[in-house]
């Protein structure tokens, strides 16, 4: 769309939206605010903004003092950490770009993304060395590692080299650095997404990317000083999904969670209650244990005005429902990619919705991905690129743009089935939105399973699932069938005291929202269903897996 | 400072971030929302964010069909009104400049302002047609007026011409506008701002100026969908201090209160309480009047969750206090300038403040300016340009520079002495800064009284006389003295219930705070203290009024 210059006055066009002014206003306005990281023991590490302010500028040093320069590529593998938090403004705000390197990944994607993006230093926790060391004969370009510990140089086994200590570098730099001005169209970070095809695709965030959604993400979800975000998303992913920016930007109290899995959740949904958390993020999964634990603590405990986002895949009203009663805390349903920095609709409702609706309905209008936020352009179109009304109904792919919405892999001839000629993000998902402005996915546009020639909604049959009080997980993938193509099966993992549920219960719920031939003919109790590195239902997996289910019979 | 680029991927920099995005995604998501709008007869006027779009898309048809072009300027004279706020949008939208007029500026002034911008057309409220007439000998660029009536043509009698009826250009327009791409730099509206000498001097806002105040806004000061905004301030000062732009950001209901003066405050403030208004700004003054009118209800109003921003000048702590007593609404100091699109400072207070204060310390806190908003730098300079530290004590210029304060004046050899070379620009106030980002504003510099070779602080007397039970207004001014070079001297009014005050119970109360050389020589009890167009005090006419006062004895 081409751009029509107005009148020029030229009198502020040169303030630049960096990152650099995000945290310095954070610290001089909420320099005592706190900081919460935690530690591989378990124990909380605690310091304020003016702390790590102080470390952010040493590290900035520190990095220079390497030889590192402004626009190099810094890879980091690291937890969520406070370490890493320094890492977000320090590196970046030296003029480097920090490049987020998914620790799950297989050893030739990662040493692709090293090589792609042109790494020359990674900064590595120490309980990751191994991760590093497995690419290291696929990666040339690397000249040094940082790695981050406790321990004396002499205590670290690895064949990395050379090596530097993250303490040690920031024990010897000064504490006062001098920010450059960085013109705000320089790279933030760059991260990598992994489709269920291809090699991984990077996408790269300009500081004014990662400055206007901090900006619009804590004004469209009202975060500020009297908040206490709660780090869960790996810091890796997108981001962290924004959070950490848009939590400096408010001024919010931050808890980083460190290394941690599903094991645990107990330990973790203690500091959650505890440290009177009011905003997380995480994916179903883990608020569907979270709220396991909750239901069997003695004393409920009281979240009132807590704001957890749950994003990945939509939630169960059931653990809406159950966070609600157990807890008063709200599940906030939101829908994003890489590829939009995450957070692109927010489910919140709005006060005549409130008065207007049952609570049924309100329930129903709640598992909607939610309302496209400020500042994002949104168009519904046809298989033939018409825009479609915005009714409630009409049904076709989603396509996004705003301004810290990606226009473009980075050198990456994937560019071109992703991204429409006026800069949209084809996001690979069919939907409609309503005229309250709700966005509802009706499906992963490759996850259609079409049978006979007729369409089933993997993603509506998997939402059906999980809304029965036994399902904890589920997944729904279409598998090939000699005489109808393709026909659907579902994996279910039972929740712990509902181990009794039998398929033909499943196969009645199931039959109150679909059609009898949409019904998958095979439903199986499986105790785990695969997940890719970031935790998505891998669905390629399990399409071999089953490959053959129904073609033996 | 110079700009250094870092690693440039250019994935997205093509987005504009203009005040056609603002709109358009507040009615996609919002479009059910209401706007009020108080009619002349006091009447009030609803629609909602989705009708007041469509009129906006008429709008921009109109002005294209008499010939108004991308770059062109248009005054408008008017009210707090439904159709004020469309112009907002409607205007600027279709790529020309919205110049504010202050409807009550001295003819030479106005004239000045519409000559130095280049208007060409005029659009003005029936009632305020003369303000115009009285401006046309001396303008001759203008071609065209729009007039905002609800009558025929006919019954219009002006010497304007050709005149355009504002309702009649609508009726006839398309309801559907393709709206340009425009350029963020381009110029959104233009504000002239009258200082106590010299002309006019104007400053151009920019689309992108103005859409991020208004997302800092809505951001830091947590405006959604769920808040009642109060149009007090004129539209016409600073963009009616940038609540309607951070109001649609949020998707909040708008309320416009019309052509109203003092004596509209008893309606004012019953619309206040029925509406359940949360957001409204205002200066002291106001305040103060309301306050009394809400003393005399029979029945408390429960304003519970309503932040009243208090603007002009530091609110009394009487004032703050009997909001909160009476009411339960928090009164908000904020401090800014047309230079910096009204809000710099927002005075909230941090749970650790809270924690830690006594009632007291907290009211005193409150009537500071307030935390310096995310998104702007801040200097505090001494004599020599030395920046001082921020320790609650080092008092110099406050000097301030961000992503929509102005760099320059347009086209004004003002600009050298208001703008350093680094683009900052001089307040003109002294103040301090504290280590909890707190600014405490401590006098004009052009203000302050010099008395023997001694400074007085001119605002800190002022406070202070605030602070006493029977003072409703006062204003302390250096008058010429033969000895002493200045002296001060206070007008006072009294409230309404306290006449019987004396001057001796007055000079007493300040002996609690000033030196006893720095207590005013005379303090004079009048009805009314002179005020510039915006209402501040006009130090200027009091000097000149009282020039006598200390040589004639």
């Amino acid at each position: 769309m081409k751009v029509i210059k107005g009148f020029q006055a030229d009198l502020n066009v040169n303030y630049q939206l960096n990152v650099i002014n995000l945290i310095k206003h954070a610290v001089r306005n909420y320099s005592r605010q706190e900081i919460v990281s935690r530690n591989l023991d378990g124990t909380l590490f605690r310091y304020t903004y003016s702390d790590a302010y102080k470390r952010m500028q040493r590290l900035a040093n520190s990095l220079e003092s390497i030889g590192i320069k402004v626009g190099d590529r810094i890879g980091v593998i690291a937890w969520n950490t406070c370490q890493h938090f320094e890492i977000y403004f320090g590196l970046p705000g030296m003029g480097a770009v920090m490049v987020s390197l998914n620790l799950r990944l297989a050893p030739q994607d990662l040493a692709y993304v090293i090589n792609h993006s042109g790494i020359k230093y990674i900064i590595v926790d120490e309980d990751l060395i191994k991760v590093v060391e497995s690419i290291i004969p696929l990666c040339k370009g690397l000249i040094g590692y940082i790695i981050i510990t406790d321990k004396h140089l002499s205590e670290i086994e690895t064949i990395l080299k050379p090596i530097y200590l993250y303490e040690d570098l920031l024990s010897k730099a000064l504490f006062n650095y001098d920010w450059p001005n960085l013109d705000e169209n320089s790279v933030y970070a760059a991260c990598y997404t992994t489709g269920t095809t291809g090699k991984p695709k990077g996408v790269y965030y300009s500081h004014r990317n990662v400055y206007l959604q901090a900006l619009m993400f804590a004004a469209q979800f009202s975060m500020n000083v009297n908040d206490v975000i709660f780090q869960l998303v790996p810091m890796f992913h997108v981001l962290g999904w924004s959070k950490p920016l848009a939590a400096i930007y408010g001024g919010a109290k931050l808890i980083f969670a460190g290394n941690w899995n599903m094991n645990d959740l107990k330990e973790l949904t203690n500091i959650l209650v505890q440290e009177k958390v009011t905003v997380s993020a995480a994916v179903p999964a883990v608020f569907m244990a979270m709220l396991e634990i909750i239901r069997k603590m003695k004393q409920k405990p009281d979240l009132t005005g807590a704001r957890l986002i749950c994003g990945g895949s939509e939630p169960p009203i059931a653990l809406m429902r159950g966070f609600w009663d157990e807890t008063r805390a709200e599940i906030i349903h939101s829908y994003g990619s890489t590829e939009t920095m995450a957070i692109t609709t927010l489910n919140t409702l709005k006060p005549w919705l409130e008065k207007e609706l049952s609570e049924e309905e309100l329930w129903n209008l709640k598992k909607k991905q939610g309302i496209i936020v400020s500042g994002l352009d949104i168009k519904i179109i046809d298989k033939n690129g018409i825009e479609l009304p915005h009714d409630g109904k009409s049904s076709g792919e989603i396509l996004l743009k705003g301004p810290w919405v990606t226009e473009n892999y980075f050198n990456d001839p994937q560019t071109e089935e992703s991204f429409t000629e006026s800069g949209y993000f084809r996001t690979g998902d069919a939907g409609y939105l309503d005229s309250e402005g709700y966005l509802k996915i009706t499906d992963r546009l490759k996850d259609v399973i079409k049978s006979g020639g007729e369409w089933i909604s993997s993603i509506d049959m998997e939402n059906s699932l999980m809304s029965h009080s036994s399902v904890l997980e589920a997944a729904v993938v279409g598998i090939f069938h000699p005489k109808w193509d393709e026909r659907p099966l579902a994996l279910i993992v039972l929740r712990e005291d509902f181990k009794f549920t039998t398929k033909e219960q499943i196969r009645e719920h199931l039959s109150k929202s679909f059609a009898k031939w949409q019904i998958p003919d095979e439903i199986l109790f499986v105790n785990k269903i695969p997940r890719t590195s970031v935790g998505k239902l891998d669905k390629k997996m399990i399409r071999i897996e089953y490959r053959e289910l129904y073609t033996k019979n």
